[in-house]
This record gives C-alpha cells, structure tokens and sequence, in this order.
C-alpha cells in the first residue's frame, strides 16, 4: 500500500532491536512531514558510526578514530589501574560510569554466554582480557589487583561469570561480583524469591 | 563519555519520536557491531524518504516521485470515487485500507486540531479537500455523495470534526463520522464512561 521507498524504509529501519513496523511506518512520515536536515542528520550520523568509529585496544570500548589507540579510560592515569571492571556491553559500562563512584578501568566483553546454546561464544573478548592480565603482570607497578565481575544478574550473566571464574583463577588476582539484592525503593514484599536470597547472602553487618 | 560520533549519532536518533536517549545508544552499539550493510541501507531508506517520495496532489498520500501525480487510490477507477474518508495521518489510512472493508478514496488532512492551542492550525489540508469537493460538484458524474470523517475519539479529534462539520456543511454533502463504541473483545465492566455513552448513542437495531 505504501510507495517503494516507505516500504524500503519500514524494512530496514524495522530491523533495528525495539523498533517493529508500526514504529518505523509513524518513523517514515514524522520524518517526511518534518524538515530535511533532520534525515540529513540522521545520515551523517550513520556515517559517523561507520568511518569514526574504533574499538580501544586495551578495554574494548568505542573510541574515535583520531590517531589514538587507548580510551579515554585506559589513557587517564588518573584512574585506578590496578581494578578492572569487566561488563557485557559499553551501555552497561556507561551505567556505571555515571553512577560516579566507580574510577578503576573496564573491560568490555561484547556478549555473554547464551542459556540456549553451550558452545563457548567466539566473539567474546576473553583471551583478550587474559593477554592483558598476563601483560600487567610482567610489570609488577602495574599488576591488576581486583577483577570485578559486573555483569548480569541472569542466568546468562550466571554461566558467563562461571567461566570467567574459572579462566582467570590461575593468575591468582582477586575476583568480585556486584552484589545482589532489592534495588532502592523496591518493597520487600513484592521481591521474587531470587532476589531475596541473593539479598540474604550479600547482607553486611551494620557497625 | 561517549565518543563524539557516537554522541552525536545519540542526540539526532533520540529526536525521533518514541526512541529516548538509552535506546538511541543501544542502537548505535547495535549497529557498531553489526554488519556494515545495515547502516548502508538505513542511509540509503533515508536518502529515497528524500528523493524519491511526493504527495498526491489530491489526497495527499505519499506516492513514488516517477511522473505520476496521483496516488493509487485516486489513480484506481475501481474505487468507489463519492466517497472519500477524511484521516489525520497517511498511518491511519492504512490502518484503515488493511481492514479491508473500505474502497472508497482518501483525504489526508496532516494532523488535528491542538487541544492546547485555539488557533486554527495552517497546515491542515482542509482549504485543499474544499477545492477539491467543488471541482467534483461541476462534474456531476463525479459528485462526491459522503464525507466519512475517520478521525480519532479524542479531544483533538473532536474539535478537528466539528469544525470540518461547519465548514463542509454548505456543500451540502452527507457527512458521516466512524461509530464510537466498545473495541472487539472489551469488556462491559471495565469500559469508561465516555466510551459506554459512544456505544449507547451508536446502538443499532438487531432485525
């Protein structure tokens, strides 16, 4: 019913996580009703993502594609670095960052094990995160002290922590997990079962 | 935090309506660590929204920019051509046409009246439905015989009726609205006031 190039645009732009064909048909005439520097916006955005776009070296987060090869993170020797945080995806790193309280360095994965499939993801940077530990070792001022695990608390996050566990106890360096438990402003009486015993387990004696 | 590409690429996809700043940046990964192809044609559904799409000069439904003038509803001699269903948005249209019932022609009026704002918005394709209901009074073969109002049951809907209603009325014209009522499947129990008194002034007889 729709011309080709809003059929063209409802399938591509339907394909993107969390955006279904109604959305991305309200998408197509909210943008061809509007003005068109927003599409021309949209596209140099695009562009942007495809031609300025690195990953760090080190920790594997995104970083512009300027000539340098360290994060902002990994490059600021302000920042704690004996600490890494190791998280899924750089929107989770994000979170934490602005949670403000976190200043050590991160690592981030690109995944998570899959619940559904028992084969060890290729693409994850675990060898990687390794390599790195082993190459900070060498130089005792600079060896990692504590690995923090953020990741997930999901069987997803579960199985991927597990392994993690295992690979990196042979380089005897502390590994931690964020803590569970009920989230501010939840009511103990609604909390899932889970929840609750992972609250049990993580609770700290009041001093 | 963010590289400014990617930032940038945040703050022009959260302008879109229904995607926030969180989705925005989970988009943008998405695509980072996708293939290459996807933000090829995103670009390119973009670029075809500006080049290759006008609107119909009678009913003003978008249509492919290839010499025709006119949409395929207005286009279709197979139409019923005295009955043309006046709708906000090209969305609603094809809401309308999937439901299958309807085979008359169209009017996309482009929005409704503001609930917030008394003056009569500019952009609103009520002078071009006149014209167009006097060019076909002076054919009497084409004479349009109703207006079917299909605007939503809201406020905004009913002022935007209500004026149309004053406005048509001269051209003397039946005008018709589509039937307030309770949807498929609602429930008598749970239905608003304002829906329950639609459905009883719009009961039919059963013969």
């Amino acid at each position: 019913m729709y011309p080709k190039p809003i059929k063209d645009f409802i399938d591509n732009f339907s394909k993107l996580p969390g955006i279904g064909p109604r959305q991305a048909a309200r998408l197509a005439f909210w943008l061809l009703n509007g003005e068109k520097n927003i599409r021309e916006n949209l596209k140099k955005s695009l562009e942007g993502l495809s031609k300025e776009i690195k990953t760090c070296q080190r920790c594997y987060f995104a970083i512009e594609n300027n000539g340098n090869d360290k994060c902002h993170f990994c490059d600021n020797s302000g920042r704690d670095h004996k600490t890494i945080c190791v998280v899924e995806k750089e929107t989770d790193l994000a979170t934490i960052e602005k949670s403000g309280n976190y200043k050590g360095l991160y690592h981030v994965l690109g995944g998570l094990f899959s619940a559904l499939d028992t084969a060890i993801p290729k693409n994850l940077k675990m060898p990687e995160l390794i390599s790195r530990l082993e190459e900070n070792k060498k130089n005792a001022s600079k060896g990692v002290k504590e690995i923090i695990l953020a990741l997930s608390p999901t069987h997803e996050g579960d199985l991927t922590a597990h392994y993690l566990e295992r690979l990196l106890k042979p380089l005897k360096i502390k590994i931690t997990r964020i803590g569970r438990g009920l989230p501010y402003g939840a009511d103990v009486e609604f909390a899932d079962a889970q929840t609750l015993s992972g609250a049990l387990d993580s609770r700290k004696e009041i001093k």
